[in-house]
């Protein structure tokens, strides 16, 4: 064991032989000696620590994972996991994040950086035991400790390097769904969003806009003129966001595949031959994104669609996601052929079964595939939650090269912390379920912990059946959300806006316009949170510190507003905590009502017909007028509405929203105070498209004052 | 159509010929002329009416099914089903209970009587409508209306007949697990119950207890002595209770079976051939229940085990489960063996894949098999849901005569309303999920509604792994349920209470022990609900008739009581809304703490420690100290605490328990009075067994006065 220190104090307990997993960025570390505080354990090329964990301990982190904010009671797997079943006994989802904080007597946080499994068991089986397994001898945990959450959450960032930035447009509303068949069905599709006035910044294209499911290829039937359509979209001020597989098709003549085997891209067996596994199209190659060389070539193989004028990718199956290999296919079917004839009983039967049922995935074909790594070949298993890392930052390189250091949205399924660099997330393949919206609002806070700041959920739920309340339900939550897509699965009940009954219809046009209302206070607080290094949905404790409030996992602060989503179908309203007094807000386009709501406990009406949330005492919250896209939002009239008792400050945070080395930042300072009788307000202005701020101001007894000041 | 009235004025509208299904009792139903209120339309043999919703309507009914209290939002299907997966988007579970209400501008409640399947959409596709599809023309609606859904409810309760009554042992503490190897075990897990003083009046017995799953036999091997094993428990008042299946093995010299085939009780195939099908052992037959005669040889059956000291039984795998049948496995094997060597794309891939992970309870197999109904031969899907109830009351008439008239434990895990005459029901194999136990808290109402009263959800979780903290909140509901048992799969983690950590363990023996000192209130509460024909476990809004009141759904009204389960992990209390002041109870052996709330609105502590409830104002809840077991229960001191503000009554019922038809019924009535600063207390009793009544009295500002009352 090597121990070194980093400036801001920060341990790192370094095992073994690490291999590089960039989840850090360059730093500065001094070896210096420190005991093994995890005294860790070694049994059969394995290793373990724990923690004792207390009845009133609280753990934070674990990203992209299911359970609450509070992470006790649970087991988490880090191991990339394709799994569309996101039931509440799972213990792996799409990423990897291996950073958490036990918050108690004392703080500490600690992140492993480690591209193999983990498995963290939190109180699970033993209620005073959090024990963390690692597989593998070669690892570091970074132990990194402050007063509280925040403060080590703003060291972990330091070391971590800064979050993936979207364009602008990456705020706005997206529509999508596996199954919109050609061209035509996306116009239509479009042209319903603008027939009915509902604001969309852009369509995702998923499998089908491919032939035969083959990377960077565009279906000439389906999809002959995307060129055309991409650039009457884009005139109009959608994007098209088309999906990219991290399998490459094994087929004679299809120039990836050929020039795949050519560069010597793909994964090996252990023949040294190129592994074959089956995904979409059947059998597939693995490029083996971790060689650079790799990276590059796949990269730049974007170009097919960003000569298109696509300017968005998402990238799937990263983990990535395996059907079968043929070995296991061909051991099923052996299988089901001796038992043919056969009286299986219950024993025979589920064996049978189970050999067709846990065919994908199985923990076998990531043994048996091999990476090139500058430490040299390794199995997948060993370096596995680098996959979709790596597929992702040679999509990142590529495109930047590609447009010209313009910014690009990218998105990928699978994830490690490190990629936050180069990418946002969604978090996967979730159901139209009322707990996947729970889960959704619940995850926000761990993800922003470990990095993903451009995240949402598949809002109304990919698989299953979304009905208009859920939807609608979904959207009060997802509004406030950086990336904001409605996503479904082909077979399920289509899930546009539109495709529901009228009320659900116009609920969800007044969600979208006020989500477009809400654009430059949602991307000021994304830039600021990234900067400062802070949450940018935080929970209740975080900003209120009182122990009572850590049970309270569904209210969630975001700068100057509170968030108290409806998560359960055919509910009025909910309970709310409001730890201080605070100004309830209806918004929408045309009628923003409000409310003073005194300190304490309330059962709030939230019905299906607002958008509500609460505005922080002394706090401020700047909005536009509604427009179309992002592209035609008008800032020219900038509206506050603050609730303020004595004073309250807000800086609006805002740039081109487009270049990638952003060159001109611009901050509105806004100073208002309540001073004898009368309010003083005091504006420091750079950004040149804003002319006029309009405020609205309520004191302590909720009376409003209105006021409009000119920019010079 | 023909119309008909009954004495309680409740309507019948009866379509094409109805097949008798035994789910009312014999009625007075006189012919008369209504309109067709339902405006049935047909369509290929199916038929199908629809309700307008307004969003402030309420739904209730449909028994053991998934989603709240109100049933507005999805949709459910009356079709019994074994499926293990409970998630959110099922809508199918083990129970067809065909009743429901409309609660708006009028109240009014509805049930069909039809064995085969009915699909309710209640505002699911459309939040506006609610629509009935049923799967046949010959059915009839009751229509029932009342001012309020308890009258409505009462009505119903008339016409469906008086709910089975279990032993008074069968409110006990009941400890299982498929997966006790033998007797050995099953001793060794009573010593530890005994050892741990934990009280316990029952062991079931899974499959594990047979001879290769064969009903009506024991394994040699592994309980060559159950007589014995049943006789000592027994003694010391635990009873065993093991586990009948639907299928019989088909196996030469298997006397069931040969009494089976000898007999022509076996369902046919459409060439008039015993059908085959395989479950458990391998390949069955399926006796055909609704042969009487078929009932009359099955239930006295059981004999094979009331001669060895059993009492007590469940039937289980009575949809019918089916696990697999000849031609589907064949078809699956069959597509395994073509697939060989190809190259599998996704949809080549899906299509052989769901061959086998769909083998079990396909439709197919429920439309080739028949019975024998004196209405005719009838494909089992065209009374499918009659299946289990026939064999459960098969079971009944013979332990009826067994055991003569002395009460035996009868449950089932399918079940029709009529079942409900004989026997329980628990509600099927769930998970140790949160979401099941906050499922379990919402449907006992529904349950009562359709006449089940003796259930109670397999605490702790039947599949997956069940945590500490899950095990006690569980328990902190179930010990409120009439069926409070323990139960869980093979392969998962051992569930007992001692199986856990020190403070689990000492947690589930004190909420064991508090089930104890209850078991005279909650056999009271039950035996007075199902003889007045009200709910045992009440929604809210039921007692506290308030609009706003309907959107809580965790907190139910059991008598003079208020329950308030946490059914969250990490939670160190929850919201609670008192609709008039309470008594909160922190209830256990040796110190009962109450606190006097306020109505309102509160954030109300709830610890893992305790076991906490409200009692409503001018109420009392008697109770005793804690006992073994049912069987050693000493009501000689009987204690009562009351919460009263000017005066409050209650009546204690009981009996001996264990006769099936009660003799002497024990009634004490006891009466406080707040009078000129004193307490005035009116006992009439007629319970020999009672000694004296120990009354804890608290008046409207919490102040305690204690009397105790000896009875002459």
């Amino acid at each position: 064991m090597k121990t070194y220190i980093l400036d801001n104090e920060i341990k790192i307990f370094s095992y073994g032989e690490p291999i590089e997993t960039e989840g850090t960025i360059k730093l500065n570390r001094k070896e210096t000696f420190f005991e093994d505080e995890l005294n860790v354990k070694y049994t059969n090329d394995k290793s373990s620590f724990s923690f004792k964990l207390r009845e009133e301990d609280l753990v934070y982190g674990f990203g992209a994972n299911l359970g609450g904010i509070n992470k006790k009671g649970r087991t988490y797997k880090s191991y990339c996991t394709d799994d569309a079943s996101h039931t509440e006994d799972k213990n792996a989802l799409y990423g990897a994040h291996n950073f958490f904080m036990i918050i108690g007597d004392t703080c500490k946080g600690y992140f492993i950086d480690f591209p193999s499994e983990i498995l963290y068991d939190v109180g699970f089986t033993d209620n005073s035991i959090f024990s963390v397994d690692i597989d593998g001898e070669d690892f570091e945990v970074y132990i990194i400790e402050g007063e509280n959450p925040q403060v080590i959450i703003s060291k972990f960032h330091q070391i971590i390097g800064t979050p993936y930035i979207p364009p602008k447009w990456g705020f706005g509303y997206f529509q999508s769904r596996w199954g919109y068949k050609n061209e035509n069905e996306v116009r239509e599709i479009y042209e319903k969003f603008k027939e009915n006035e509902i604001p969309i910044d852009g369509i995702f294209l998923d499998l089908d806009y491919m032939e035969d499911f083959k990377d960077f290829t565009v279906s000439e039937e389906r999809f002959g003129n995307l060129k055309e359509l991409s650039s009457d979209l884009k005139n109009q001020g959608v994007h098209l966001v088309p999906i990219i597989d991290a399998g490459v098709k094994i087929e004679e003549g299809y120039d990836i595949y050929e020039e795949g085997i050519k560069g010597d891209h793909f994964c090996k067996d252990e023949n040294g031959k190129p592994y074959i596994a089956a995904v979409w199209p059947g059998k597939v190659h693995f490029p083996d994104f971790m060689k650079e060389d790799t990276q590059r070539w796949f990269g730049l193989k974007y170009k097919v669609l960003t000569d298109l004028g696509i300017e968005g990718f998402w990238n799937d199956m990263n983990e990535p996601a395996i059907f079968y290999d043929e070995t296991a296919l061909n051991d099923a079917i052996e299988s089901a052929y001796l038992s043919k004839g056969e009286n299986l009983d219950a024993h025979t039967y589920f064996k049978l079964k189970d050999k067709f049922t846990q065919l994908s995935n199985k923990d076998q074909y990531y043994q048996s595939f091999y990476h090139e790594l500058k430490e040299g070949k390794k199995k997948n298993h060993d370096v596995h939650n680098l996959y979709g890392y790596y597929m992702t930052k040679a999509a990142y390189i590529g495109l930047e090269t590609l447009l010209e250091r313009k910014r690009f949205l990218l998105i990928s399924r699978a994830s490690i912390i490190g990629m936050h660099k180069y990418a946002g997330i969604w978090t996967g393949d979730n159901s139209s379920w009322w707990s996947h919206l729970e889960l959704n609002v619940r995850m926000m806070p761990s993800l922003n912990m470990c990095g993903f700041y451009y995240t949402g959920a598949d809002t109304g739920g990919f698989g299953g059946e979304c009905t208009g309340e859920l939807l609608v339900r979904w959207m009060q939550f997802s509004v406030f959300t950086p990336l904001l897509r409605n996503h479904s699965a082909i077979g399920s009940k289509v899930q546009e806006p539109f495709s529901f009954e009228e009320n659900t219809k116009e609920r969800s046009k007044e969600l979208i316009k006020s989500r477009y209302m809400l654009i430059p206070y949602l991307y000021s607080e994304y830039m600021k949170s990234i900067s400062e290094k802070k949450l940018m949905f935080s929970p209740l404790t975080f900003e209120f510190p009182d122990k009572k409030l850590s049970d309270i996992e569904d209210q969630l602060i975001l700068g100057s507003i509170m968030l108290t989503p409806v998560y359960f179908k055919n509910k009025k309203g909910r309970y709310v905590t409001l730890p201080q007094d605070m100004l309830e807000i209806s918004f929408s386009e045309n009628n923003i009502k409000t409310n003073l709501k005194r300190e304490g406990i309330h059962y709030m009406d939230y019905s299906l017909d607002e958008l509500k949330f609460y505005l922080r005492e002394n706090s401020m919250l700047p909005y536009v007028e509604p427009s179309q896209n992002v592209k035609s939002m008008n800032i020219e009239t900038l509206k506050v509405i603050g609730y303020i008792k004595d004073k309250a400050r807000y800086d609006l945070y805002d740039d081109d929203g487009i270049s990638l080395d952003i060159k001109e930042k611009y901050c509105t300072h806004i100073k208002v105070e309540y001073q004898n009788t009368d309010w003083v307000i005091d504006v420091k202005n750079t950004n040149p498209n804003i002319k006029e701020i309009e405020f609205y101001l309520y004191d302590s007894e909720g009376s409003l004052s209105q006021r409009t000041i000119k920019i010079k």
